[in-house]
């Protein structure tokens, strides 16, 4: 069975932890909005969520049809897709605790978007630029260092002492977890490094996730998009001034 | 077993959307921080959170105690909780989709957080009044709307027809759907009011949840705190000017 994975196509954004669990579990998939032809692009991905006929619609980018399935919001793709993949624990608890990093994970990349976007979605960033720097503010000194610090803490907690998040094995949230290492050392080079510097738990967990043969794959491809000022992390340098 | 939830004490907040579905499930459970006495209150919550002997710490609250397991984040909890309280369907695909519509209202939940603090998580809104104002008009005029509207399809379009958001029996997103609604009705009753006369499905939905016996029972008890302008919905009337 081929997934089909909807997302914007010119940015990584919450799609491209979607894309990270796909590459790493070997999936057969195709990114739609990417792609030319009957039922692909983004006009047809903006059709699917207005269909009349589809029971289950997503409100927003991204969602996974998988046959008769279709699935919306990252941390509920991931889930759905997470043991299929082999990107999840067996037993129900462990299962939840890697949500309930998902969900951390996607809390943090929310924050991130509300860096250059704090008072206006429908707005440009270039419109909103004092109150971004306000918001940035908070963000790099108070809410990179907590966020990042608890993933610390749930590494070196974690009773396998594995270097993974949960268990023994890598889980789609490690993944995500790169991801957002990645995503903070693009957007917040400055604020990014400091942080970093208290975790070396989570640094070498992103090493290890970048060393796995089909993320490294993945990363070197043209299927990895780049980071650019369209998506979630952002790179605006007057956003990353050190206080 | 008696559940243990987690959550600031003197509001509504995301934990409103855990009581909901333990009092509607029937569930044995302790409000904890709102409890006096060894491990019980707001000190005690925060030293779990902090505590190293804790393996999967929480980043913020709420979370619950399930004996040896602990859960954290809104919707992992209800995931969790939700098939052990039959406030979830049978089938997985239809659980994914009944945590996908939970997430979707938790970014609804978020946003309307977002317009009383657009730039500045530890400050005050009345040190943000002017962004405050900004963020909440593109909440009222575009994502009320839009975020009901959703809510609204996903009721017309469900197969059984039943008036609840999936299958054929209430869940805990109908009780997550019915806090949305009174939150937004408390905060913004301008703006609501004028976005629900389009969705008349999800209005009567909220009057459902309301009459179910277990929910009168509970809103009309002490364990219900009334909404105020320390929780996530808070009613500024300048913030629900009409444009």
């Amino acid at each position: 069975m081929t997934y089909e994975l909807y997302y914007w196509p010119t940015i990584q954004g919450r799609g491209e932890f979607v894309r990270l669990a796909l590459e790493q579990g070997g999936a057969d998939y195709l990114d739609m909005a990417r792609l030319e032809g009957p039922g692909r692009g983004v006009e047809a991905m903006m059709r699917l969520m207005k269909d009349e006929a589809v029971a289950r619609p997503s409100f927003a980018p991204p969602f996974l049809r998988d046959g008769e399935v279709m699935v919306g919001q990252t941390a509920a793709i991931l889930a759905y897709l997470g043991p299929k993949l082999g990107l999840a624990p067996e037993a129900a608890a462990d299962r939840v605790w890697v949500d309930q990093i998902q969900l951390t994970l996607a809390d943090l990349v929310a924050e991130t978007h509300d860096t250059h976007h704090p008072v206006d979605l429908g707005a440009y960033y270039r419109d909103q630029k004092p109150e971004a720097a306000r918001k940035a503010e908070g963000f790099r000194g108070q809410r990179i260092p907590k966020f990042l610090g608890w993933i610390e803490q749930v590494l070196v907690r974690n009773p396998a002492g594995s270097g993974w998040l949960v268990g023994a094995r890598p889980s789609y949230a490690d993944l995500s977890a790169f991801q957002v290492v990645e995503g903070l050392r693009y957007a917040f080079p400055k604020a990014a490094q400091s942080a970093l510097a208290a975790t070396p738990g989570l640094v070498a967990l992103a090493e290890r996730v970048r060393a796995l043969p089909k993320i490294a794959a993945y990363l070197a491809s043209e299927r990895r998009i780049a980071f650019n000022e369209d998506g979630i992390f952002r790179h605006y340098p007057e956003l990353d001034a050190q206080a």
